[in-house]
């Protein structure tokens, strides 16, 4: 059954060194879902152009026109159908939000060629904590991402097919599901599959918008319900709070518009400049698109609802009915909201793996599959989304409080760690060079303008924060305001333990142990048979100081125990622990601790298990695991090794398989 | 911190034993639940008399009056309200059956003075197979007369308090965990707990009856509403399955009248004479009682509904209206059902140890926890009744089709056992005297008779399984069809393991092994640090073959290793496992497979891992348990030792605790 094949060692190998190769593994269920594992030297290394990079990373940030629109309009909606018109004046004011952040964010790209996430920005300007804290907040936003997006592209497929309406939240999971899957196997051969849909979505939307202007001008565009269901009252009186919260509901549209900075490295070379100029084009559509959408939005008099999205309306109207443009409209705009998600799908593992490197997340995040991707990072951002999506029953609606704080929280802080970083390098000496983890700092003349540009970008966005914060706290801001500082705690905690971890591992000045000197064995028996005497061999073949100890519930039990154990014993010393309420772990572990705790630094003291073999699974439960429940109690207890030995029943368990 | 009392040793005992007992373990949340640990000499003999006796036995046959008129009235009502009048017809012919089968039963309490349930009659008398089915039904009925208490119970209550309704499974589930609570601490003191609510019920009942009764002669009983919700027509056609339906419904009447020769153990000596005595009370109280409530029902034309109980509706209108009186019969009835349900919980654990004992269910049922009680299935039968439950949205007339199908299968295979046995006398020869393991046998003139009685029990008994099984299978009884066969199997297959692992165990001609030759040790290695130095430490004191495995996936990584080993490894064999597609797993166990397969019968092989010791719960989630999955993979692997070397950083951890 060899699989192995014997490598040539490497030169610099000592003669001690044996070297073996591993032929692939088995197909199985896992390499039918997610696809054949791929050697570590697969790993893809081309990049992409402008017209890609826009696709691959734009969706995120174009998808949320496909609900920005509709939940200013929700808010406005609070205070009667008069107060909509200031939909379209709040979302110019969001595209001017719009233009600055893009602004700063020019000036990260080129500073971090390497990818300038707020992460890394803040770790290597600000340091730990505000490091930290960005993490917390992107992962925080990349979960929800997943459900917003999925959650709107599902309510776009209902405003075109209504019957599936009671299904909104299973189809949700399922979708997200498939995103998994689809990551889990890695999209390494994105480029063109992101291409052709985001394409199809931008130029579906232009269409859209362009028809219903023209429609507009020949005054022709008519409303979603003619005549429109109430009569345009004289625009009530709308108060500061309302209009801010609606604006703060609005800057959902923001969201995803850093992702291009994250991802530099992806981009040809030039890489900074492509993903620059890349980026520009993505946030020019973006605000063109939304724009366009507010304006028809208002001007078709629609009404945001949970049956019907507010895209979906404009489309019907825009379109002249549920033609088949229409379905393509919807069709579009669902596809590219389910690849919002994916891109979240790539972001939430990388900044995992890139926490937990640095040690502020399970190190098992760093591992990647077999599949070359982070498969566990992809697979608890799939759970933790499905939970949102389940808890608020898919409703875009109920998850917006919840959203865009992080990403808001994020930008200002990447943007301070911009302005910090022109501050120092406008402090180095004049050609001295600086190398950082994530960039290089050399002295750069007019770096005043660039640390106005940016504190600017941190200043704004941390105000918009601030606004989002008071005016939907109680709409569920409040649980991300908890959520983020629990959250960093965690990270700590994980990061101190690992720190001491290792302090306690370190081999520095470490001298090594002198030999074992005394080697005590204790073996639990509840009956005397092959497997009790297979164990005891070999406890035996450990140390002559071998102890057998019965818990002793039943006197007839144990009298035949112990008239057995006279016979087979071989001589070996049995302890007989009275249990008189029948517990049987517990004495046990008392008589354990006990030994254990007279041990000195050179003795060792070994619990030796008979266990047993099953055929299959149900078998165990035949059985009672005083093995695992021993194993389970002494976990935490150091200083005891723990051995089980099967019993040798083996030879017949296989002539019967 | 000794808390260990070396006792004086029996007097028999070899000098090389060692006997300590065990001081009573510590209080914990346990504890406080189920109440302190009791000693097993503390276990219970005191027995009860016939008024205790039938306060304790009767609840579960007596609770069947709250619902068996509701359900017959169900299905009558199926063919229009004329069908209704049938309702007290079909009640006689139900006390009739119940008639037939107390007589059985008289003559199986004084055959089986030690307790005389249909799975011990069934074993001695008609083998292991009908015992086993019996078992089986027993069982299932148990489950289902928990669920169908506990409903019914809920249901009363609803129709008292109608804003439960939405509540009605959340509270069941409530009530059958508090039941398991009650049951857990062990029912030792259960005598007058009994006592006060069942005569309680029994008194409000003839009391509604009684009045019920009184007011319909003089006139003045009205119906449940009046005027009566429509005119009644001239009986319709009734077709005679309807009435068999409405039949087999009622017999739920008649569950539980075994209770009392299970427990003839618990009564007063002459034990089989006041059991007996007990039993007869019992089935008048229940019979009168059905009748009552069934003629009452048709007089005030009672309506089956999910909202108000028949018994609710026979209490209001009798009583005249929701007043004090009426919520204490409702209190009552709830009360008597939640106690029905309890005497689930003693017999079906008793039963599961029984079978448990002969070894067709899993060892551990035998065993009784801290508090003298079958724990485990009291704990079982718990969660198997609030699975029923949630998944009958806690309606009575959703489980009466599963239900007393099993509780007739027993009452055949008892009766019929019983005619075996009788038949087994007859054939004795006189003064001759066997002695079986449930009874005694010896040769009674006039077993004739006696035979005669119990084959006709049988017979109507089994005709009545018939009728129910064909008129209630669409309706659900088509499960416990299935069912039944399926635990039989399980039953044998489990016993079937049981006897071939004694096989495999015995040590009947057994030679002791050759001592160990060759002890192979292998010890995967991640990283080298003070923790492997101990696992290596420990391997090297168990044999001098030991060979240290590294899975290298990241080059610099096995490079580093390769270093510091050479430095701390103390000269031990390293293999490179390269695993280009970074598993971790199924390299090391395709290595460890093949040493192993490569094993003589004297030599033992054993894999010594790290173990890395937490501090807390969720420390583990920081680490690759590579030992628990080595284990995991392993299971099924004989011949192969696992061993865990916990890393040696306690003194530090002590002195940070």
């Amino acid at each position: 059954m060899s699989q192995h094949v014997v490598v040539s060692p490497h030169e610099d190998e000592p003669p001690g060194l044996h070297r073996v190769a591993n032929a692939p593994p088995r197909r199985s269920w896992r390499t039918w879902l997610i696809g054949r594992p791929l050697a570590t030297a697969d790993a893809p290394h081309q990049t992409i152009g402008k017209t890609v990079g826009l696709a691959v990373f734009a969706s995120d940030a174009l998808s949320s026109t496909a609900y920005a629109t509709q939940e200013i309009l929700l808010i406005l909606a609070g205070a009667g159908v008069a107060a909509l018109v200031y939909g379209f004046p709040i979302s110019i004011a969001i595209v001017v939000l719009m233009a600055i952040v893009t602004i700063s964010y020019q000036q990260t790209i080129h500073a971090y060629p390497d990818g300038g996430g707020a992460y890394i920005v803040a770790r290597d300007n600000l340091g730990e904590l505000p490091a930290q804290i960005a993490g917390a907040a992107l992962l925080t936003d990349y979960i929800l991402t997943v459900a917003v997006s999925i959650s709107s592209g599902v309510a776009q497929l209902v405003s075109a097919y209504p019957s599936l309406q009671i299904w909104r939240v299973e189809v949700a999971v399922i979708l997200v599901l498939f995103v998994m899957v689809i990551n889990l196997r890695g999209v390494k051969e994105s480029g063109i599959a992101f291409a052709i849909p985001s394409y199809f979505f931008i130029a579906m939307m232009y269409l859209t918008v362009g028809i219903g202007f023209v429609r507009l001008l020949v005054g022709e565009l008519g409303t979603v319900v003619d005549p429109p269901p109430l009569e345009i009252e004289e625009v009530a009186s709308v108060s500061l709070f309302l209009l801010l919260h609606a604006f703060s509901s609005g800057t959902a549209a923001l969201t995803g518009i850093e992702a291009i900075s994250n991802g530099v490295t992806a981009f040809r070379e030039p890489r900074s400049r492509n993903a620059a100029i890349t980026l520009v084009w993505m946030a020019l559509i973006l605000a063109t698109l939304f724009l366009g959408i507010s304006y028809l939005a208002g001007e078709i008099r629609a009404l945001p609802s949970e049956e019907e999205t507010v895209i979906s309306q404009v489309a019907r109207t825009a379109l002249g009915g549920r033609n088949l443009l229409y379905l393509a409209v919807i069709g579009a705009t669902a596809l590219i909201l389910v690849m919002a998600a994916n891109t979240a799908f790539a972001g939430f593992p990388r900044l995992g793996a890139l926490q937990a490197a640095d040690g502020f997340l399970p190190r098992q995040l760093t591992y990647q599959g077999s599949r070359l991707v982070y498969s566990r990072g992809i697979i608890s951002l799939a759970v933790f989304a499905c939970i949102l999506i389940i808890i608020f029953r898919a409703s875009v609606s109920g998850l917006i409080p919840l959203y865009a704080i992080g990403v808001f929280l994020s930008f200002t802080l990447s943007q301070a760690g911009m302005a910090r970083r022109w501050w120092k390098i406008g402090h180095m000496a004049p050609g001295a060079v600086v190398q950082e983890r994530g960039s290089v700092l050399a002295y750069e003349s007019g770096w005043h303008t660039k640390m106005a540009i940016n504190a600017f970008g941190a200043v704004c966005t941390a105000i918009v924060m601030l606004i989002f914060a008071v005016t939907k706290f109680t709409g569920g801001a409040w649980i991300v305001l908890i959520l983020l500082p629990v959250l960093v705690f965690i990270f700590e905690m994980i990061h101190r333990h690992y720190r001491r971890l290792a302090q306690q591992l370190t081999l520095r000045d470490y001298r090594a142990p002198t030999r074992i000197r005394r080697h005590r064995v204790i073996m639990p028996i509840s009956g005397v048979h092959q497997g009790t005497l297979a164990a005891l061999r070999y406890a035996r073949s450990l140390s002559d100081d071998v102890t057998a100890v019965h818990i002793s519930i039943d006197p007839e039990r144990e009298m035949a125990l112990r008239r057995r154990w006279a016979t087979w014993g071989d001589g070996t010393r049995l302890v007989i622990l009275d249990s008189p309420y029948r517990l049987m772990l517990e004495p046990l572990l008392e008589y354990i601790e006990e030994i254990a705790a007279s041990q000195e630094a050179n003795e060792v003291l070994t619990i030796v298990v008979p266990r047993f073999v099953p055929r299959g699974w149900w078998q165990n439960a035949l059985h009672a695991q005083t093995a695992v429940w021993l194993r389970f109690a002494l976990m935490f207890r150091p200083g005891i090794v723990i051995t089980d030995v099967p019993y040798l029943v083996h030879e017949t368990e296989m002539e019967e398989r």
